[in-house]
């Protein structure tokens, strides 16, 4: 596998360095990340969603909704508040997901997680804020040059991929799946669908929704993500067996512990391997329309069943 | 005090009759919540955020946008989508400040709250679920006959309303006040304008915008709301300590055995009474450039010194 810190080995076209798209997008993101939540009174509040928020990881979600919005015609401006309001709607499942009642995880992005460092008061009320704020960064900050219907069309993408109908629901089948060993692959695709693919989904969707892309661009996109989306799951379920806690930055092996049904506990380790690169192919294929300027999207796809955190 | 199942004796002018008005409403707005939201798969998330969103209530706040929004020229199906998202966001924070980890009550408008029935993981969901909803509700049903930059106007204030400029604020300073019998009263203020009068607020002037309510009426609205959020919280205070554990539905009492900074206990019981009026009587003050149409608006605010649950 390639070595997370070294992303020039990262597959690359003649064309398109992929590492350097990475960094400069994730510092735009970040900066865009943390001048849209200044500290005020009660500041405990805003530490504590600055803290996850601000806790690193690749940005994976923000960069997709603001390739994806390039792709189809936009600008970075034009996506750069749905770009941050995915990171704080992702932030908010990661701080819920983690509690007590929920996961109880101690660590995450390897830190100590939200509730452990500010309680679990204020981390309930850290993803309530988030994912509160998120929906009014969009409704506020997305420039004039984005008609206003559009706007309303991610705001409902948003809502619909953080919902019941998106990452609660898929958190809701996880939790009712725990310590069974029988789960059938329907029930884990519900899962994944939701937790994971939902949300990389509104993403890539939004993105190009704020772009003006047409219903069948949206199509083909939403295909594009939903196939990345469970190549990203099945690396994920890889990575918890093969990678150390060192590199995930969280606990390694929970899946093995808890006895979940995962995909490699029901294909192996090869074939789940094998199945998310045909995935991540039948995702780029859908971009094929789109020519030379699918690269960054393409990349990102291929990015995903390489890393290795 | 007027008794609660009296509505018959609530003050009334010639020509208006609130409760039947109220039960009206009432019947409108319940009906509307329980379209939003049908059973489907994971049955189980879904019947969660039904158990609290139809567990009854005055749906004080959704009767608030709808009369607004008309008193402002608009009509009850422009705002509806609205007043369902209002009650969904005040269910939530309902929910979240029920658990455990914040108030730990076991008991809400005569039933046993979310997690006592749920879970705690459960209750969380569902709490994200129906703020995630409420968002993609007034984006997805908000008729076409408003302009779509109301209707995002709309989206701004009730992110604000929702997160840490509004009801998490409130509930974080709330959470550090507990067991301090030394809070000064701008921090009571504090916590009550963004606990109660924030949500409230955002009902009344979210039902103007709808309308089309210009940014001078949009201010008077705003006035009004504030001032019967801030007598509504008072009176809330003294029924704490006046009116029984049947009468409120809810632990009674809570307050003085928390020994918790209320009005009353700043004030006296008659001051905290006298100060409501005050407050109402301003508020209805506002409406007066409306005219006759604002006769729902004000036999509202005279309801909520009355009440006594």
């Amino acid at each position: 596998m390639v070595a997370a810190d070294n992303l020039q080995k990262m597959p690359e076209t003649a064309s398109f360095n992929l590492a350097a798209y990475l960094q400069e997008r994730k510092k735009l993101c970040e900066a865009a990340l943390d001048e849209s939540l200044p500290v005020i009174y009660p500041e405990k509040i805003y530490e504590s969603m600055r803290y996850s928020l601000l806790a690193g990881g690749k940005r994976l979600r923000p960069i997709l909704c603001l390739a994806t919005c390039e792709m189809m015609g936009g600008t970075i401006e034009m996506a750069m508040p749905t770009a941050c309001a995915v990171e704080m709607i992702h932030t908010m499942s990661l701080i819920h997901d983690d509690l007590p009642a929920m996961d109880n995880d101690d660590y995450r992005r390897g830190r100590l997680t939200n509730h452990k460092v500010y309680g679990e008061d204020i981390a309930i009320l850290s993803g309530d804020g988030l994912l509160a704020y998120a929906f009014e960064l969009v409704a506020l900050r997305t420039p004039e040059s984005v008609a206003r219907e559009r706007v309303l069309q991610v705001i409902v993408h948003l809502g619909r991929a953080s919902g019941a109908a998106g990452l609660v629901g898929g958190q809701v089948v996880d939790l009712e799946s725990e310590g069974k060993s029988d789960i059938p692959l329907e029930t884990l695709n519900f899962i994944h669908n939701h937790k994971t693919a939902a949300l990389l989904e509104a993403c890539v969707v939004c993105g190009g929704i704020l772009a003006g892309a047409s219903p069948e661009d949206v199509q083909r996109l939403s295909r594009y993500a939903q196939n990345i989306g469970l190549a990203f799951q099945i690396i994920d379920d890889i990575l918890d067996i093969t990678a150390t806690q060192e590199q995930l930055g969280k606990t390694a092996g929970k899946d093995l512990v808890a006895q979940k049904v995962t995909y490699p506990s029901l294909w192996g380790i090869e074939k789940s391997r094998a199945k998310a690169q045909e995935l991540i192919e039948s995702a780029c294929a859908e971009l094929e329309p789109f020519g030379e300027s699918a690269q960054p999207l393409k990349a990102l796809a291929q990015f995903i069943t390489s890393r290795n955190h």
